[in-house]
């Protein structure tokens, strides 16, 4: 149950979202140009997947499921391909570049301070664009937000991982601005 | 110097929103309704307390001071005392409500999950409404995004805190869509 009375039963972020709308308007505005944006040169498989892999860094069940299916949508690979991911991303069928730059998520999950001078170069040096490190680090650091708010206010989450799958091709259909899904 | 090329010379979050301004709106949108509506019973200085009380947990120089210096303008205090408040909120001239509020953001800081039933309690037992525990938690999270963002690229920070103290009354005036202004 969570900490507070939602006034609704949805899970995860929605049921925060839901019971103070004026503030879910601009994280709902940050996911879409952050994750869904078309002028970006991460794809959004890539971006959805930087957000559940610092999402399963702060343990947080509901977004780093939510994210990884839709991860998992995008790049066309399953849940569990997703979750092997997450759990060593170093050994994982990803570009190297895209390994640089979860590295560099990793180190924001931590601290803001943890990003050294080196994953940058590297990151750089295997085709990373300055855009790209920039929105690495701003995804890393929203997930710790979103992580906290949902986490922070114990909502409930869905435990059946098919649920997450489930509901990923119509939140990838309509974005993050429709209030009408449930994740 | 900042991780990436910013192709501007604004400190701290300022260069990163001068340079992704897509982003940029939408994060300052978040903490102009979070930080400054009028529809909330938390009063400006103490919402910034909070604000600038996780940004020093986080070791974030730029946000602390620029926070700091935001919640002395309002709680009409100099920032030595907003300094001695971070440093132990516990001996401050602090309503218990609100120590109870700022125990409550020192977990969000860790991590979601470290919020407790107990803290929730504690708050609700010295008159902390819903709403309140919810603005706090979404306040801790959201500066451990902006502190991420700051560090994580590695900007830049004026040393002085007079530069924060100096700056705090115009950005109280015009709030912070108001892209004019540099901190």
């Amino acid at each position: 149950m969570a900490h507070i009375d939602l006034q609704n039963d949805l899970p995860g972020i929605r049921g925060l979202m839901a019971y103070r709308p004026d503030t879910a308007k601009h994280l709902n505005a940050l996911a879409e140009t952050l994750l869904r944006s078309d002028d970006n040169t991460l794809s959004r498989g890539e971006r959805e997947l930087i957000g559940s892999y610092v999402s399963y860094l702060n343990d947080c069940f509901f977004c780093q499921h939510v994210h990884g299916a839709l991860a998992g949508h995008y790049l066309q690979c399953d849940i569990q391909t997703i979750e092997e991911i997450k759990k060593n991303f170093t050994a994982a069928d990803l570009s190297d570049k895209m390994k640089a730059l979860l590295a560099i998520a990793a180190s924001v999950q931590q601290s803001g301070r943890k990003v050294t001078s080196e994953q940058i170069a590297e990151a750089r040096d295997l085709g990373a664009t300055d855009r790209e490190i920039h929105d690495t680090v701003l995804i890393a650091a929203a997930f710790c937000m979103f992580n906290r708010y949902v986490d922070g206010l114990a909502t409930w989450a869905p435990t059946d991982l098919q649920f997450y799958v489930n509901r990923a091709p119509q939140r990838a259909a309509k974005g993050y601005i429709a209030t009408d899904l449930h994740t």
